[in-house]
């Protein structure tokens, strides 16, 4: 199903209903992530302003007035290059209105005040509408689903085509990758692509370079597609040619961790629990030193957000939560594997959207 | 030239000079482009401290660790996850230190005051590093041209290709234009990739859609390339297969619009006047409300930045800036026209770094 007026409707009536307990009578929402979430309004500039009882004004600039009355017909908007205040001007005092102390810099809060009347309260507000944004709605599951296909699909044609080979360069990899999504409809990539081969594979942070594919290599691709406002996020590692027994050796142990990882995203589950279930294998095997980063994140409107599977994380999963499950081992100057899956989290087992195979594939 | 160790530590003493006027000893740099600006540091988690006696301390988290010692050998960096308040305990009260009002946000100084300790001042200050980087110096200018020839390279590719064809959608075309660029050397687009055809070329902000390009068609492409931190801008309108008479009509006005403000970009010339260059041409023609953005903006590190040529403009231009020279014209339900160059200001006529051809191309 796609988002229709429904479905944002839906999300602002959670938000009015947290503006008691923030102690607002209204919030004035800036973040433009956060805007298209309540209202579906895709321009780059745009703010909504949304009172306790349901009542909603937007504001953008005039490029957009055509584009917002089509992408959003059911909220009135009024123009002004700069949207903050101009939706301020637009109240009555006396007024406490909540500003999303997060996104809001220094320098906008002080122009904000300058424009705002007498007796309205600017009160910052942090993590709301974040705390809604935790639980995926139906719509959003339905589009993070669609471009995680979308994106499988791209690295399933790109080794059904040879394009992971030796002899390639790590970039001419990440380029064909990147062009198979475009095509389908990614209107980019969620995140810089990552094509780590040989010794590269050891970095979890590295990008796609000059580096020629060749023969044993461990290739690890990190990747992603945007569609619509949601992003994807799949890690897989391939071997070229021989496989060593270092490589064979980790692969297993990140591919037992992981799927281990996915058999702990249960409901009620909290997070620092699945973080364990994905290291202790690594730390019983071994390697738990070189399992640098975190087990996994939520992910949405943003390539990472809440919940957080990390040593460091807090809460539980709940259903209709996203999670990733990326294990990883860098071994400096010998190699890594990581390996990551998108999963929804349900009353069940885990759905996971991110469909490529993850038994070890030799190219 | 390649930035070097020489062009960082030039920027950071400008900035030094700057802190007396600010009336800090110190500033806090967290703006991630100012930080690689001013240090080469391209991770995405980094700050730098510097004081007005040049004295800098960088710092970063784990994950970067061996990444800013490769990039910034000249400066030593402290690790922790917190990377402003980590610097700001590394000082001796009292000190007044300077931070970064318009990239702040609130909730960010709130931390870095926690944080903070007894008798040091934390001072908003804005716009003093964007001051600095109005002038680009030769490593900059040399990045900015080597982008710009390496996008321009590429849509002519997909030109001689036959790419840019009737029959073929918005999409594909923006994907074979992002491929070519990706390929030889591109990390990503600047921005999204706009195609617009026929009917969509009348939208300044239209993207690249499932529209199938067709004959007597407008077709408008505004797209960069980013590399090494440095993006390019570049638009070119084609027509395919016959022209019509509106179509050649407000490509030859928009053209000579264009080439009057490209003259008119010389030093000393306002940023008004430069505008007024291209737009007075437009109106005298009858167009005037249909040229409905500023003229240009300059590029570097961002892809839109100061100085804006603009009806409300400021301040006039010098050598070393940049600027590009864009007006269209946009008739709805008829089409559109843009035409854009990428401009150093030199202390004769400017260097068009964006290389295509403007003469009308038939395809």
């Amino acid at each position: 199903m796609a988002q229709t007026d429904t479905s944002f409707s839906n999300r602002r009536q959670k938000l009015a209903a947290q503006l008691p307990e923030q102690q607002v009578d209204a919030m004035l929402v800036t973040h433009l992530t956060h805007v298209r979430y309540l209202t579906g309004f895709s321009g780059s500039n745009g703010a909504l302003l949304l009172s306790g009882d349901l009542f909603a004004t937007m504001a953008t600039d005039g490029r957009y007035t055509t584009q917002i009355a089509e992408e959003v017909p059911d909220i009135e908007a009024i123009t002004g290059r700069a949207v903050g205040p101009a939706l301020l001007a637009t109240v009555e005092a006396p007024l406490r209105v909540g500003f999303e102390a997060d996104y809001v810099s220094v320098s906008q809060l002080d122009k904000l005040k300058e424009e705002t009347p007498e007796g309205i309260d600017l009160v910052p507000v942090t993590g709301v509408i974040e705390k809604i944004r935790l639980v995926k709605d139906a719509a959003e599951l339905d589009g993070l689903t669609q471009v995680a296909q979308l994106a499988s699909d791209a690295l399933e044609a790109c080794l059904d085509a040879g394009e992971v080979a030796i002899g390639r360069t790590e970039r001419q990899v990440a380029a064909d990758l990147e062009y198979r999504m475009r095509v389908a409809g990614a209107e980019r990539v969620s995140f810089d692509t990552i094509v780590a081969s040989g010794p590269n594979s050891a970095k979890p942070h590295h990008g796609a370079g000059d580096r020629v594919l060749a023969s044993g290599d461990i290739v690890t691709i990190d990747y992603g597609a945007h569609v619509d406002g949601f992003n994807s996020d799949c890690t897989r590692t391939f071997v070229l040619g021989e496989v060593g027994e270092f490589a064979r050796e980790i692969y297993e142990l990140v591919l037992k961790s992981q799927e281990a990882g996915v058999k702990a995203a249960v409901p009620g589950a909290s997070l620092v629990d699945v973080d364990a279930a994905c290291r202790d294998i690594i730390k019983e095997a071994g390697y738990g030193e070189y399992f640098v980063h975190s087990t996994g994140h939520g992910i949405g409107l943003d390539v990472h957000e809440a919940p957080y599977a990390a040593t460091t994380g807090s809460g539980e999963l709940k259903p209709g939560m996203t999670l990733t499950i990326e294990p990883g081992v860098y071994v400096p100057g010998k190699g890594g594997v990581r390996i990551e899956d998108t999963l929804i989290i349900t009353e069940g087992a885990p759905e996971v959207i991110t469909t490529l195979p993850k038994q070890l594939r030799v190219l």
